[in-house]
């Protein structure tokens, strides 16, 4: 109910049904929508009696007190931004299971050995600013704080930086972001799948161990602008025409290597009609189980774009940036232990597999300092990032009844 | 001179070399730069003792009184409006070698028999309002003034009207736009070739007997919109894929039907990093030196088009809209004659050609109204749309005198 509310309340967009709950969201990272979700979330954790800290990249860390005030919290952790063709669950999921973690706590009078806290991480998703697993990337260190503050939004008409975002919205707050001197003791994860594989093998819950390497590159096609109507096809520097057959060869390289190639942002100039582009950017997005596989792939498309490009005109050349990239990850065997156990012994063992996750997490950057593992539940049809993005109610409750678990069985060790 | 004086005015752009004529210049319709040369262009012939009459979409008339007042003037035509990375001559050229006509005819204290009419079209690049030869067009009769009045900018982050421009730079006149109440006897168009025919043979002067039919469409590609890092390749259908291989298949086609295929505008949506875009939308620019070579493409790309889309994912559709169009036209043999007679007395019948032109031009509507014929000079290596649009001083020089001797004949008849 409250992943429904919450949708309602804050940027629902993209109706695709007649239900009440056939909508997806659109709530873009340090938004106007986003600042609401947060003061609501503050409110919510704050009736439940918990101590609101926000830190200086605005991550929000809502903790719960434990027998033990001073150890390190146990934390559940994801994230409520969206993308702009978001769906419900996405990140939300997570962030509100955690509430209801609390909840069930607080209801039932329980007292937690550690302190719980439940955090929702910045700009998650990288779609309004485009680097993602940003903020708990800060706050492990794992990228300085000044790099993400100076990041220029790319959805906006006048690019804006994540610091003047945090500071309009008011959640620049006074926390250092450091996992150094705001610890936690471990980070759980429930997502949904995003893929297909829970739903076609009719399992309930994937016990996630790790997270596949994706990198993204910007890529530049420099041409020759020249008028469409007089210039012969053979005296043609057009950049469009090569930038395509280049998306066109990093799809045929994808299916070689076996990866996911794919191109989310493409600019061209002068986009006038009749003049031929002499000038287009675009972001490559590939993706593999391994180091070695995505390496390998990266290697053959940087060897290959630049032959195509000179094939297609004598003026025109290519150029790679590297803007991101997340090595492949294993999460840690305690946490996976937790997941596991607290999984088989609410839906059986037949019901539960293994799996990694084909999309980066706010715990890949917990996991580079504390246990971290996740919970993924099926995913209708495989469909994410689309308003279409679908879990039943029966099973986002099973997927929080194994994250309670998994909690409590961590905090008791 | 003019032509370099005026480039300095208003909006030089694109340096590409240490000389002060090494620079293109962005003048697009309608904004303070084109108000600014039109100013100047109106104050420059009043000052010859033209008559300036402004209409309401925005073409300038400066006439040139002749012996017999009341006769339609032979005119003179073309555009300031440049490309965002247009040339100093493009359009340009035109308008200033019948400014400097206009000069020598007075210098010389010659009196034509009838007036001459110098003729400053609006948005004939069709750049910033994507409609090419648009007031021509509007002045003939072949589109509806609200057509033009409603045309919104693709060059604003805000677009913006025809007519909202027009009246904002003080450029909607009170004179209908209408060749039956302000009628012209003829129509004469010195322009640079935009292409590398008369470079290539050593020829001086090329004289235009028509101009290539071209069509432009809009093609809106629908997807579907999934998470990049969890999307099997085979499960995706991804709009930027599948508008990449249809630029590519254009291209194809126009080698295979001996047209030009371009495509220069292109925009997509959700336009995110990790996620595969749902709707791509792009302009085609085609072209053949006839109607039917025209039909025959087009009719092969409507057929193709679908099938590759449909072949690159199960959700894949295309779409198409024509959105401007315009028939293979035959210039008028009188006026080809005052050029051809007027060309061969000043460079001889060597250094002349007749030649079809590969862009569209206001001359183009004109002919549908009254006899028009146009004269082209070299291009540097065919470069136009381009910074680096270059004409030498003696061959404009050359362009001026055959344009100026054509003008006289037509006006001796
Ligand atoms: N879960 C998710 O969509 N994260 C965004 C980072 C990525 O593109 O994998
Ligand atoms: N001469 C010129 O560039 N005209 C613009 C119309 C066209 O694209 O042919």
């Amino acid at each position: 109910a409250t992943i429904h509310e919450t949708a309602q309340l804050f940027g629902p967009k993209g109706v695709w049904g007649p239900e009440s709950t056939q909508t997806g969201v659109c709530r873009l990272s340090l938004s106007d929508l986003d600042k609401g979700v947060r003061d609501w979330f503050i409110k919510e954790t704050e009736n439940l009696g918990c101590e609101v800290k926000v830190d200086e990249i605005g991550n929000i860390f809502a903790i719960y007190p434990g027998k033990n005030p001073d150890a390190k919290p146990t934390a559940i952790g994801s994230h409520l931004d969206t993308q702009p063709t978001g769906g419900r669950y996405d990140g939300v999921l997570g962030v509100l299971s955690g509430l209801e973690v609390l909840r069930t706590i607080k209801e039932n009078g329980f007292v937690p050995n550690y302190p719980i806290a439940l955090i929702n991480w910045t700009n998650e998703e990288g779609a309004r600013f485009p680097m993602s697993i940003m903020a708990s990337s800060v706050w492990a260190e794992n990228i300085p704080l000044q790099q993400a503050y100076k990041l220029e939004s790319v959805t906006d008409t006048d690019p804006v930086s994540v610091e003047h975002e945090l500071k309009r919205i008011g959640y620049l707050g006074p926390v250092k972001a450091s996992y150094k001197t705001n610890p936690i003791a471990a980070h759980f994860e429930i997502h949904i799948e995003q893929g297909p594989v829970l739903e076609d093998e009719e399992r309930k819950i994937g016990i996630v161990t790790g997270v596949q390497a994706y990198s993204w590159y910007k890529v530049r096609v420099f041409g020759k602008a020249s008028h469409t109507g007089t210039t012969p096809l053979l005296a043609r520097s057009d950049a469009l025409l090569a930038a395509s057959k280049l998306i066109v060869k990093g799809n045929e390289l994808a299916k070689k290597h076996n990866c996911l190639f794919t191109v989310g942002v493409l600019n061209l100039n002068p986009a006038v009609v009749n003049v031929i582009p002499e000038f287009v950017e675009f972001i490559i997005d590939v993706r593999n189980p391994t180091d070695e596989g995505l390496t390998k792939i990266l290697a053959d498309i940087k060897e290959t774009f630049p032959i195509i490009a000179k094939e297609s005109g004598k003026k025109l050349a290519v150029e790679f940036e590297l803007i991101y990239t997340s090595d492949a990850v294993k999460f840690h065997p305690d946490c996976i232990s937790s997941v596991r156990d607290s999984a088989i012994s609410i839906v059986g063992e037949s019901k539960v597999r293994e799996m990694q996750s084909g999309a980066g997490h706010d715990s890949c950057a917990t996991n580079s300092r504390v246990p971290t593992s996740m919970i993924f539940i099926p995913s209708k049809d495989g469909v994410s990032h689309s308003p279409e993005e679908y879990s039943s109610p029966e099973d986002v409750h099973i997927g929080f009844e194994v994250l309670l678990n998994a909690v409590l069985q961590y905090d008791s060790f």
